[in-house]
């Protein structure tokens, strides 16, 4: 079976999330707006995660992470619109389209995101292939990553950061609430579903807070050396808003050096895991392309 | 015991919100705008209502009933502060204090809305008193109530009707998905924690919907009649938005026989639950006090 290939899962993915959001009831003022940004194109990083872990496992556990795996792009979806806003980081393009406020208006984007938000949690607590217990777990790991001590917290600080000077430790903070923490949850919600080992739980939160801050240290150096066509949006937006980067931080060869360092925790975890479970959580290396300067 | 009293049991519940906010983590930043808002004296009429109908079964069932009744009143406050923004209702008052963006930023106000409605799902989840199957229907149930098929989408529907004519039946609508569908919740979730049995759930659902209808024609009559120092507010806000009320529908005389009959409904729902329950249900009168306009 081909399943651990990047295209499969991330079509699965696709598919179940259109499926799940096209059966919904909720008017088409409302659904339209949130499909624009749902379904636009993203690279899917986190849900394909956590169901790449799940097919590590088996088919049924794919199947069981779906609903949590569309929770999980739902909530970022909405952190990217609310994030666009003009009162946020004022951004009129993402992933080539227009952000969803210029599509249609503030107003409209708010309330998008505030109802993908709000319907993530009712995905998990409405799934019918896995137990109460899990599902408050998942919920209440959810609610951590992305609320008031998670996500939120992230981006308050980060707006907070723009024009001041910030250590590379604050950096690497504000990133790891505000994306780091999604990444976390990926694995943990897998880890969760599949009733994987305390250990091997250990391991995957060992490759995905690596993983997090590569990708973080990528995006930082993508956005001062890329071109619009390479990153969707505009590049050297950050250094515009004065916002601390890697690259400022740690000069762009320390940031590759830092990247590379993530890199290699992350590959060394994945190594142990592959090692101690002979399962092939070595086939998570794919995830790494997404943070590699090189191709 | 005197624990069926407004008094008492308001003030049980801004305890208990109180410490169970101070308790979290959460950076100063995020906590000052999200107390403020959720801490700055409402008159608590969800979660109050949900703690009474525990309060009519036991001790034990209102203190089960304690993080529901703060993530329902989470989930209210974040709806106003988004409310009030300038791309929505852009009102500079709130119960005769700043609204939360003038206070504080726009940026804030959206965060510490975002954080409120995410950590409220939290809330419910870790609830240490309720089991896994109670928390699973409780979060299942407030986020639709609050979501895209909930108050979300009759934010929508608000927007979309100013400046336009509606029906009195596209209006009740937009109220009953903005408004009536969190006093559902409110006693749902009472149902749901003191394991009360289908045909008390179902009277106490007519109760709370007709309350509910009640309470926003009551609000729209007060915004036309009321003074500032009464409302807390601008009043006249809506017509100013051109937004349909129930006076400019069915005319002040109109609106009022519409109230008292929504109001003699609620009565007639706890005379039966007090006739076939045998429990104080009539106690639940007090709270028709807010939407009556002859004090």
């Amino acid at each position: 079976m081909e399943i651990l290939k990047l295209k499969t899962i991330t079509e699965f993915f696709e598919k179940g999330l259109e499926q799940h959001i096209r059966y919904k009831t909720t008017p088409i003022e409302l659904m339209e707006p949130m499909t624009y940004s749902l379904l636009n194109g993203g690279k899917r990083v986190r849900p394909v995660m956590l169901l790449w872990v799940l097919a590590i496992q088996s088919m049924d556990a794919v199947k069981a992470g779906l609903n949590t795996a569309n929770a999980l792009e739902a909530i970022h979806t909405y952190s990217l619109i609310h994030d666009d806003l003009p009162a946020m980081d004022n951004d009129d393009y993402r992933r080539g389209m227009l952000t969803n406020h210029k599509k249609f208006d503030e107003a409209t984007a708010i309330l998008a995101g505030d109802a993908l938000l709000t319907d993530a949690f009712g995905m998990i607590a409405d799934d019918d292939q896995l137990k109460p217990e899990q599902k408050v777990k998942l919920i209440s790991l959810l609610s951590q990553a992305a609320g008031s001590v998670g996500m939120v917290a992230g981006q308050v600080f980060d707006i907070q950061a723009e024009n001041k000077t910030i250590t590379h430790e604050q950096l690497a903070n504000i990133h790891f609430l505000k994306t780091g923490k999604l990444f976390l949850f990926a694995v943990q919600a897998a880890a969760i579903i599949a009733n994987l080992t305390a250990s091997e739980r250990q391991l995957l939160e060992t490759f995905a807070t690596h993983f997090g801050r590569a990708f973080q240290i990528h995006n930082d150096i993508m956005d001062e050396i890329g071109t619009p066509t390479e990153t969707g949006k505009k590049t050297q937006a950050d250094s515009e808003l004065h916002k601390a980067t890697y690259p400022a931080l740690l000069t762009l060869e320390g940031a590759k050096e830092a990247l590379n360092s993530d890199l290699e925790k992350a590959r060394s975890a994945l190594n142990e895991l592959t090692e101690t479970t002979r399962k092939p959580y070595d086939s998570l290396e794919v995830f790494l392309q997404f943070v590699t300067l090189e191709q």
